[in-house]
């Protein structure tokens, strides 16, 4: 080519402009000083602005008590690990998982224990036979929908499996699920949390995904005991959250009756539907050899190539192509040389399109047979 | 009293909500959406809002690159103190200093070093004991304008002893000046980071008192490779700071060429100026034996009561007259007994002479000597 080609990005699991609601927020942010101008400037206090506490706990169908706002789920999650791990304390996770949630976990010093993810889920027999070695996990984390990087959904089955044997053993179920309000197809599954009867779920989601990522507002859910330590953590790392932003989004998710906020997530979700399924076939249609399960929501693809695909070969040449991808080693302690993430959150179907032609003309500059 | 006094708050230091330009926080808002909808919704990256950075970067006339935004000026303090200060590393702070940064301090297991402060800023001679002592401080925690709890500031040849110091020995000099925009009377004196030439001091201040604190938008400026040390500390801890928050503060202070942003201030300059007299003249008017240094700017001022006052005693007489301090004892490892903290930013003028008539009511009920 005489020019370099211009990128496209499936590696960032954020959303592209055209589906942030910025009249929907613009709107909101103007209400926000106006209705609660005192509430929506002031410190308040390290559980978060109170009137959105209470729309998240009517959610869930809990006591506010039982719920922390915080900047972002990402800090959600520090907050719970500083609260429950300690050095060598064993935590299952799933395999693959998350980068960043690795990272954090073992930049505590736990005792991390990858666990199969297979299409429906963990392999609930995988963490038995942990328990059965003697390997007590202080902690599971899992992304139950849609996961990351996956894109894979935990089955009712396994979610009522996992919550009894939490109650069982006395594990800690950290149900991280920024994705749930994202689902475009299938019907929607009850949260462990809702399943739970034994104090042993805390649950965690975000607004990145369904307002927008830059206001940084997340939660956490879960025992009333818990969260009144996480507080105080929390009071002392930063005295309360960002107010404006939770002040923000609490107008944005109640206006018209919480109709616009339905709206808004609606257009994210066909958006979303139509990036995925446009996605999945220009992967069958230009690199058959890859495997992967079509999502059921969200904003991940986790794709295989055949045993023996030099990822970072593969890395390599699709960046010289202008397509950014983010490797499968990057999600796993080891292994995954074969495999990498696509996210499609953040590309136009037509970019989706032009990507996929570029990454297979990647895969065949490697020699890889199909 | 038949009914129950009305409340009023010394406690906290914050503004009140007429000193908080809610107008221009509506309209900057609506800047921000309309101006640049993907640089306020998007993740953005640790290091905040990069129009608001180059801001903060020209304000202090150093390179963006040594410039990192956090949510609120206490994270942008954690991670400083995650990034340097060790288990059993001396940290020298002010006797008395804010009650918050102690309390992060003995949780890293720093060896806290409180050297008294005088009306000019800290003993210089006690840093210099210290080190004759042979007990080398890691860093020293400085609050130089308007200290809170004090109110005092530190000289302009004081400041020029520490950087030298500093330089000679290398300790780091952290600079937490969230007050120095506050100044309402005497000069201007230059900061401890545009002294230095030896890469010894970090600066840390904050919007939340010339915005709102609601808004919770810090920053640190400091030597570019620190700085990058910290941006990944942060990038692990959430990803990003508050992008909505972040460009509504740029909007704000580049709003009419910062015009709007420097009568903002100036509005809220002299509502402290106000208020600060008011509390002067109410206390030497009610409590003659109390001892106090008339602030040149900032939100606080230290009190005295003579030696044997019953700190606890008086906060709990001056609570059922409906008035809240801070006790001393909770700003120093030990003493303060007889001293307390009043907050004026929060109050008006006539709760000013009401509070400080209730307080004297409850010194006088102690039973103190004048």
């Amino acid at each position: 080519m005489a020019s370099e080609p211009a990128p496209i990005s499936f590696a960032r699991g954020a959303p592209s402009l055209d589906i942030v609601d910025v009249d929907g927020l613009r709107a909101a942010a103007d209400r926000a000083f106006q209705n609660d101008p005192a509430g929506t400037t002031a410190y308040g206090t390290s559980i978060g602005y109170v009137p959105l506490r209470t729309w998240i706990a009517e959610q869930h169908g809990v006591a506010p008590e039982q719920v922390i706002v915080t900047n972002g789920s990402m800090q959600a999650d520090a907050f719970l690990f500083e609260a429950l791990v300690e050095d060598g304390d064993t935590v299952v996770v799933e395999k693959p998982t998350y980068d960043r949630t690795l990272l954090s976990l073992r930049s505590r010093g736990a005792d991390v224990r990858p666990v199969d993810l297979h299409e429906d889920g963990i392999d609930v027999a995988g963490v038995e036979a942990l328990i059965a070695d003697g390997v007590m996990p202080r902690l599971a984390h899992l992304i139950p929908n849609f996961q990351n990087p996956a894109g894979y959904t935990l089955s009712g089955d396994k979610r009522r499996a996992l919550v009894a044997l939490a109650a069982e053993h006395g594990i800690t179920i950290f149900e991280d699920d920024p994705y749930v309000q994202l689902r475009f197809s299938g019907e929607p599954l009850p949260t462990m949390l809702s399943l739970d009867q034994a104090d042993r779920v805390v649950y965690a989601s975000s607004f990145s995904k369904t307002v927008c990522p830059g206001i940084r507002v997340g939660y956490l859910v879960g025992p009333e005991k818990l969260i009144a330590r996480i507080a105080k953590l929390a009071t002392n790392t930063y005295i309360s959250p960002n107010m404006v932003a939770q002040s923000i989004v609490n107008e944005f998710v109640r206006a018209d009756g919480g109709g616009a906020f339905e709206r808004s997530v609606a257009r994210v979700k066909d958006a979303l539907q139509e990036r995925a399924a446009a996605l999945c076939a220009a992967l069958a249609r230009e690199l058959p050899e890859a495997r992967f399960v079509a999502p059921q929501g969200g904003y991940f693809l986790w794709v295989e190539l055949p045993e023996g695909t030099d990822g970072d070969a593969l890395f390599a040449a699709a960046a010289e192509r202008g397509v950014q991808i983010v490797k499968g080693t990057d999600f796993l302690l080891e292994g995954g040389e074969n495999a990498f993430r696509l996210a499609y959150s953040g590309v136009t179907v037509p970019q989706i399109e032009e990507g996929v032609a570029r990454l297979a003309d990647a895969v065949r500059s490697l020699g890889v047979a199909a």
